[in-house]
């Protein structure tokens, strides 16, 4: 039998789970302290839903559960592969809140503004930093077309990080409609938008010479190429610019975003539009944002307005904008450097053989103040007293004997 | 696509979310008081892993994860349906302990006291009460071989459930030596034990007449049948008379274990013991316990020693015991009887599209106090506080206007 996880997935220690614990409790707090409320889904669905959900290369990431029983000796026999699974694991925590929010809207408040926190799987190739399974922390706002659900999940999402001791970030922003109108506006035909879309989006790796580059290897308009640079060339592009571009109503209502989340920034954390932004993620209709964090090796968060993902249960559209933690990345770093947890003192409470009962009562009175570890005691009481301090206890008594706490390390 | 959760699986309303919330954390509160400490291993093991588990019948009930690729096509070209899978759900998170300790047991302290609070999977017959994924709150002691693990066990968990105010229970034990040698006492064969077990087992449905049909009709030997009866017919069996029935070793063991955690108990709660109590599952060597309650039904935790199990991962026996509280049918019952959580006060901050920045830094300084949810004022704003009441809101302000609290409803 294999000792080791299976691959791309991971144990974790005491130390580890204390701090991943902490983290998340925190994140939690924030959100709820905002007025999120946690809700859960189960980690596996239809096979059905993940597959029509829009979800991009994800969708070829799904870990698929055989059926069960005669019908999986029936899709067997078919010898089609499609036949083998009717469920499969959630590759995100997004496409379950569609499903969830199209069965109990009816027992939601509107706008509903949901917490999940949340284990989700990728059949990713294995490589460092990418797990198979992994948390994400999501903020999601159903119901209300109001951008200032946009400012809300940007503010409380850079509060959170804020909470768990990051404090250098910026959050980059685009919409949907401004790229759109923009590319259209060049003089791209309404076929080549996404095409175009894929292309900008690689700015930030390939610069603007690999952009015009591969837009012309695809044998776009020469003329619209040319005018998309000029824009893509800009160090800062303004209202004023996006408007003689054809995009002013969408970028009026994105920058208003923009202004709400800086006042409420108060200058902590820069909020920036970014052309170029484009995410990934075919649900996505509306406004689109990352958080990126130099010291965290890049993006820690994203999300975006998915207008049209719940429709696809209940046939109506429902308004729905939601931002995601990469808890994962940021529990690594935080990790590789030591954090510790600033979680309750730990005592130990050693016993002889024979007086369990008595010791286990002795050591429940400390509870308030200590967690408390039970141990049979050792011949050498001294040498386990060094272990023990090893181990991170702060404090140890020896029941029965002296009753005389000694405090162990210097840990204050 | 389907609004509704996969057939045997669960979403969590808001209000069901939080409960279950406080009851986790009550539960893992009472657990790290007592020195035990959380870990966490991935929901998905490799399938030669859990078949090979010794899990009993849970091994029918494993959800299988397809291969993916090319290994997939190969399997399926194969024609043989055992080739599919490589990976599955785990059941219990037994089975995943054994692995974890035997892969870090270097970074581990002797003995290891473990929490694991996580999802398991079962594909069960869909009935009530009965989920497909449902949360086991365990606590293991590994590395010990002392008895005072079992007693620290029966107590701690006893703590838990007193902690989310479940008084009313009775700890029932046994152990798998002491039913050993009194079978093998009264004349039945070494082969026959297993046999024997589980018509034992079964005393509680069928009675002692339905157990003596059941063994004469499995053909065994009269006179041990008559023999074992006399013993099962008794009221209460003591130490003298399992002395009597060859096995007095183990079962002194086993009434010490009984006294300390009686002593423990202070008679809040009742410890017995129960010839009778069989539990299924493959792993266990020794002690055998259960806890029972008649307000939730019956048993709501259950666990043992299972000496045998990381010896399969590591090729080296480790003295291990856990147990495991069946959190979903205490979830159920509290949910049912509409318990709810004490948790933070709630209120909502009506605010004016245009004011959204200014209504967030002044909801911010609530969050000391309360729980603040930021909501767009409507123009009926005496019918939006009745709503917002009977949302569960504590209190509602409108901003910008009289910024005087509204108190909602009587919650106190």
């Amino acid at each position: 039998m294999r000792a080791l996880p299976v691959e791309g997935m991971r144990d974790y220690l005491p130390e580890e789970m204390a701090l991943r614990d902490e983290l998340i409790n925190k994140i939690v707090k924030t959100y709820k302290e905002n007025g999120f409320r946690r809700i859960s889904t189960p980690a596996v669905e239809s096979i059905e839903n993940l597959d029509n959900s829009d979800g991009g290369e994800n969708l070829k990431l799904i870990y698929r559960i055989a059926k069960r029983g005669e019908k999986l000796d029936k899709a067997v026999a078919s010898g089609d592969p499609s036949q083998l699974c009717d469920l499969g694991l959630r590759y995100d925590l997004t496409l379950p809140l569609a499903r969830y929010y199209t069965a109990h809207q009816n027992d939601l408040p509107v706008p509903f503004k949901c917490i999940q926190v949340d284990r989700v799987y990728r059949a990713e190739r294995p490589q460092k930093g990418r797990m198979r399974e992994f948390i994400q922390c999501d903020i999601d706002i159903l119901g209300s077309e109001s951008v200032d659900c946009e400012a809300e999940l940007m503010s409380v999402t850079a509060e959170a990080l804020q909470n768990i001791g990051i404090n250098s970030f910026k959050i980059i922003v685009n919409h949907r409609a401004v790229i759109r109108a923009v590319i259209l506006h060049c003089g791209f035909a309404e076929e080549q938008v996404n095409s175009v879309c894929i292309t900008i989006d690689k700015l930030d790796k390939i610069g603007v010479e690999g952009v015009r580059e591969e837009l012309l290897a695809k044998e776009f308009s020469a003329e619209a190429t040319e005018k998309l640079m000029t824009l893509l060339g800009l160090k800062e592009i303004t209202l004023e610019q996006l408007a003689e571009y054809g995009a002013e109503e969408p970028a009026k209502e994105l920058f208003g975003v923009i202004e709400a989340a800086r006042t409420i920034a108060d200058g902590k954390y820069e909020i920036v539009f970014d052309i170029t932004l484009v995410r990934g993620q075919g649900y996505y209709t509306g406004t689109v944002f990352e958080i990126s964090c130099d010291e965290f090796g890049g993006t820690v968060a994203g999300g975006g307005r998915y207008d049209g993902l719940i429709g696809r249960f209940s046939g109506k559209d429902v308004p729905a904008v939601g931002f995601s933690i990469g808890f994962e990345r940021i529990f690594s770093v935080l990790s590789d450097r030591g954090a510790k947890t600033d979680g309750r003192k730990k005592a130990a409470v050693l016993y002889n053989e024979g007086s369990f009962a008595a010791a286990y009562t002795y050591a429940k009175a400390l509870h308030s103040e200590y967690d408390v570890t039970l141990v049979i005691a050792k011949k050498k009481i001294g040498k386990q007293f060094g272990q023990l301090e090893q181990q991170g206890f702060d404090a140890a008594v020896v029941f029965d004997n002296d009753k005389e706490w000694k405090a162990l390390g210097n840990k204050e």
